[in-house]
């Protein structure tokens, strides 16, 4: 394979869609390094790993020897929410901006390289623009495709307003690639639309249209919605090491093999080795534990991540919850069943007494956790493992 | 009658619309002199009366106290058209601006009052504005009511692009209200919409919403059509004397009663009274010639006036066209139909070569002008007084 073909090879794994990757490709015979545009909220958010694979995509690009230009889109965070309508988009300050921008380097350094990565500021431009500009970008682009925009079109046909200033937002967001010369730009697929408003905005400024590069948005734990911090299915790139391994073995083989497109850095033919492997009867439990190690040593530490296994294996493999556990129905009342009820009804112990006993000494486990509370509840509709002692075991339910 | 009940009447006459009327009359109470603002095109047109509606009534704020703001709308003017599609509105440069302004106030100086006028330019503060201050007063409005705008909606509806910018130029214009801190607007009919813009801005910046006066738009000569220089049915009010004269006294009574509303600075008492002597039996002829005297001093003399009704007289009342005159139609070739045939067809002259020595000597007229091209066409559709010496007449249609 040619240079052009690997690279190719590694920039396409796991995008949605590249527009044009012909011109991709013109771009990368040119040889020199390209200027690689991912637009960030100037909102520093606690990232999560849904967050990453964008950023990962951008590491990859700098593998290849590419320049990043991480743009913080400071711009319209300062102007906020000028309807006064959303409280909490309230101005931020040039402060905010660059203790913003410090949060994001924090994070973002663990994967990018600082050496080549320009982070950027979009009000370096847009703070210069006078209202004259402004006008004469804003008449590069019709009303009519603008409501052609998704999210546009839905809330004009359901009669949700729509402020004028935010039609000019898509303009703004695709100048700052004219203002950076962008010769490629990352998107989640929500973004094409503006992404693509750039390529144009860029042909009418005579600079060569940037290659569009959208990238999936990532499933959470759950494997269906989309990763984020508000549906709780989400690992966040602060998550501690034990939190971040437990929450990745607890994903499904399937979505493992997501994950690992996405956010993993091993080479392609490696992971075509592994999925052999596991064809030929190798437990995708053991890929996913190198997984998740790889995933730790990146945000926290490989020695992290190595204690992150021994802890694992100590709850869940020496102490290994045995396969032919009974499995047993309870009713609990609506507030929840205590524990020591759980336990003598589970007949793991003749009596609740006998049950507080055990939970004094240590003896009890709940999913494999200690347990230390004598008046925890457990609650209706959930399924756990008990566990007194190292020989009683019982997967209770409890309706 | 109090005085702001006098001054409403003055205000009210021919005005199409006044919102809010209370709040006008909140205003006048007030007792100060109020800032009365109009917008005009940079791009100085050749004035005809139709202009001169808004003027006139600018005028009479003058006369009852007031301020006149003319304003100047430069600065969308100096941007041109961005979209490169309409080669005619090129960018007007600060001197095509200047020289622009000079021609307007050579005209309208022939009504307003210098001393009462402020000519202000918009660019003074838009060109001080920075793209983040358009954003935030591109916020002030959304999409949905923008497009509520009957040439905008026409246009959407139609599937005509409208570009972005054309968004914030209402907006602009309403600004400029804040700007200018204006009491009351002036505009067209067709300017409505816009107008209110700037009254919903006002109340943004914490501003006494501007009273929206309306003018209506002009009738041509026709009576029916809009006075405009492309449809020919138009007063300059560069036109010389006489042309204007014959041009007024060619209204129908109807419309010379609706030109008297609108463009004479006769009191209302005065006109109410010849209303009366019409009704009475008064030739409203009388009243014509009146009233065109009083338009030809505004724009020329007093003296020219005088002239301009000798010559009318001279040519209409001592030569004056009978009454019963036949009225013959003729067919009319598509390129028309040349004046010596049509002497002859209609029976003024026994032969072509005999209307040929009639033109050379100064004995034809058609509509009273002496015809001196001998090779003149008379188009296919219109009907001329043909007159061939002193006695023959004849009223000839061409179809």
């Amino acid at each position: 394979m040619s240079s052009i073909e690997t690279s190719l090879e590694i920039i396409k794994r796991g995008a949605e869609e590249i527009l044009l990757e012909t011109e991709l490709v013109e771009k990368l015979k040119k040889g020199r390094p390209l200027r690689i545009k991912a637009g960030f909220d100037p909102t520093a958010p606690d990232l999560h790993l849904g967050h990453t694979v964008l950023i990962n995509k951008l590491r990859q690009f700098q593998e290849l020897g590419h320049e990043v230009m991480f743009l913080i889109g400071d711009f319209t965070g300062m102007i906020g929410d000028p309807t006064g309508k959303n409280v909490t988009r309230k101005p931020l300050t040039r402060d905010d901006v660059i203790d913003n921008a410090r949060t994001y380097e924090q994070q973002i350094f663990k994967i990018l390289d600082p050496e080549k990565t320009l982070v950027m500021f979009n009000s370096s431009w847009m703070g210069e623009m006078s209202a004259a500009d402004l006008i004469q970008l804003a008449a590069r682009h019709t009303v009519a495709r603008m409501l052609e925009r998704d999210d546009f079109s839905k809330r004009y046909n359901g009669g949700q307003p729509i402020a004028i200033h935010e039609f000019l937002y898509p303009l703004i967001q695709g100048y700052d690639s004219v203002a950076m010369k962008a010769d490629v730009e990352l998107g989640g697929t929500d973004q094409k639309f503006n992404l693509l408003v750039g390529r144009e905005l860029q042909k009418h400024y005579g600079q060569e249209p940037q290659v569009v590069l959208t990238m999936p948005i990532l499933e959470g734990l759950d494997g269906v919605q989309k990763m984020s911090k508000s549906l709780n299915n989400y690992i966040g790139i602060a998550d501690v090491p034990n939190e971040m391994f437990g929450k990745l073995m607890s994903v499904s083989d399937d979505l493992m093999w997501r994950y690992i497109e996405l956010l993993s850095f091993e080479p392609l033919d490696v992971v075509r080795q592994w999925k052999q492997d596991v064809a030929g009867g190798r437990n995708p439990r053991d890929i996913k534990v190198g997984f998740a190690q790889e995933i730790i040593a990146r945000f926290h530490s490989r020695a992290a991540a190595e204690a992150a296994l021994a802890d694992f294996e100590a709850r869940f493999r020496q102490g290994a919850i045995p396969d032919d556990i009974p499995a047993i129905s309870l009713e609990a009342p609506p507030e929840g069943l205590p524990v020591a009820q759980l336990l003598k009804l589970a007949g793991l112990v003749p009596s609740t007494s006998e049950a507080l006993r055990q939970i004094a000494g240590g003896g009890v486990r709940l999913d494999s956790e200690k347990v230390s509370d004598k008046s925890l509840l457990i609650t209706k509709g959930s399924t756990v493992v008990a566990q007194v002692g190292k020989r009683k075991y019982a997967r209770v339910s409890l309706f």
